[in-house]
């Protein structure tokens, strides 16, 4: 049997799964997507919700990628250390299955620090792979849990995570601001002022409290969505520009409205970004794994 | 009838409120706490809810302080802004009943800067008109909504708001950290090392994802809880320290288990800080209040 004739490949995360049928010809044929994230899959449900998907989409070798390989998932595929490229990464898939592989996330360690990635390395190994990005360069994965990347070499060598769009979803439902951050954030003048006060170092904690100031006051807080996403992305960048040289490129890789975002946000910071579509980037990464364990088998 | 000779005064905050019966002699007699915070009762119950301190502690004037004040409160009493000292507080109550006054709170305004502050004021002001601080200082009163509030001449000049406690609520009960955040806050080793981050400018949304990533590398996070205030509070006195002079003592106001925390943290700043008790604070503003009140009738 050889993968590369046809299989599926699943970006399974936390609260939902995507998954494509990919034919000879390495194209997508069919897609699904369902709300069956990790979290919603009993211990030992995950046969039966591997099998729903053979269902919808044939009974093809199965490439699993995202939170399905962490210890709530179906089988623990561990982290695999920086510098991590994709060969490294397809030679530590966990196998559940003889037909079903996992791919593992990545691990960074370098004395107090440490993180973690699991989903996001299959998207950016994937563009590398694919040439849409250079061998050496700085990747941003916007997310509830945003990654900056350092390629090296066709390797991830380091990465920082930030809690963006967690602490972002965080304000927006559960605090004092939910009521003026329900408006959409939009690059607008709002969002910008937001982007000068973070890069410029001002405390983020305390800038947000502005927003109900406002509200307070009187004043219109219909950009409030805006500017707390100016605030928390400008300090993202501020972030994950100081992992990179000061030269290069940014590669913005994800959902495009959260892509807008940050290449709306680097361009106050004085920098162009590239934005990459983060499903074409999966894609190109579960080919190019299937092909490692089509030439390794 | 003169407020002084036996008034209640009751700090009327969101979630709970507490109320003190003082004597002629200016001492607390009785005292009463409760859950009936601002957002527990109904619009319309507010009488009902007052008449209930007065059963418990006795049929005498009663001063009100905090979100009792504000729009979702009983009658509002609008801010006063900046420089506000106890004087324009006391002349600017709400009087919602002939013998029931409420403590407005105070703003701050200027350019795109804006504060609100309720209930804080009381303890502060109580504090300077009862000599415990220099009539020149910096404050710090921690809580849900921190407040650094810069005093001149005796009055409020200027304040900002940091979120620290919110937010440190939202990543305990609702964020990917929350197990790892179940523990004690201490002014440990761990809380220290988050201090020096956040006050050598690391973003703190980048560096609280450490937490979650020792976790999933398998590291002991027992004090997770620490390194996350250290890394709050860090932000958090960075963006007050602004606030004033270079070479003042900052005050703390509030929990004393909280200044505890802000102590520690100014410390590893540099900045030795002196700790007063909210309570006591709050029982000083209340009692120079009603000698307004009583000058003024």
């Amino acid at each position: 049997m050889r993968w590369a004739e046809g299989f599926i490949a699943a970006d399974w995360g936390t609260t939902n799964r995507r998954a494509y049928l990919i034919g000879a010809d390495g194209r997508c044929a069919e897609e699904m997507e369902d709300a069956k994230g990790v979290l919603s899959v009993r211990s030992g449900g995950f046969g039966a919700a591997v099998a729903e998907i053979r269902e919808r989409l044939g009974d093809k070798p199965l490439l699993l990628a995202g939170m399905v390989g962490s210890n709530r998932g179906w089988v623990e595929a561990p982290y695999v250390p920086c510098p991590a490229g994709i060969e490294e990464i397809a030679g530590a898939l966990a196998w559940p299955e003889e037909r079903t592989a996992i791919v593992p996330g990545v691990s960074f360690r370098e004395g107090d620090d440490a993180d973690v990635m699991r989903g996001e390395e299959t998207q950016i190994l994937g563009a590398l792979a694919a040439g849409l990005i250079p061998p050496d360069a700085l990747v941003c994965h916007p997310g509830t849990h945003n990654k900056w990347v350092r390629l090296e070499g066709l390797r991830i060598t380091r990465f920082t995570t930030v809690m963006t769009g967690e602490l972002f979803n965080l304000l927006k439902e559960h605090s004092i601001l939910a009521d003026q951050l329900s408006g959409p954030s939009e690059p607008n003048g709002s969002f910008e002022r937001g982007v000068r006060k973070a890069l410029g170092g001002a405390a983020i904690t305390s800038e947000l409290f502005t927003i109900r100031a406002k509200f307070a006051l009187g004043d219109s807080t219909a950009d409030g969505s805006s500017y707390a996403s100016g605030l928390l992305i400008g300090a993202d960048i501020g972030a994950g520009l100081a992992l990179g040289e000061p030269e290069a490129r940014p590669i913005l890789i994800g959902r495009p409205d959260l892509t807008r975002l940050y290449a709306a946000a680097l361009k106050i910071a004085g920098r162009e970004a590239t934005e990459l579509d983060g499903e074409e980037a999966f894609l190109a990464g579960a080919r190019r794994i299937v092909e490692l364990i089509d030439e390794r088998s």
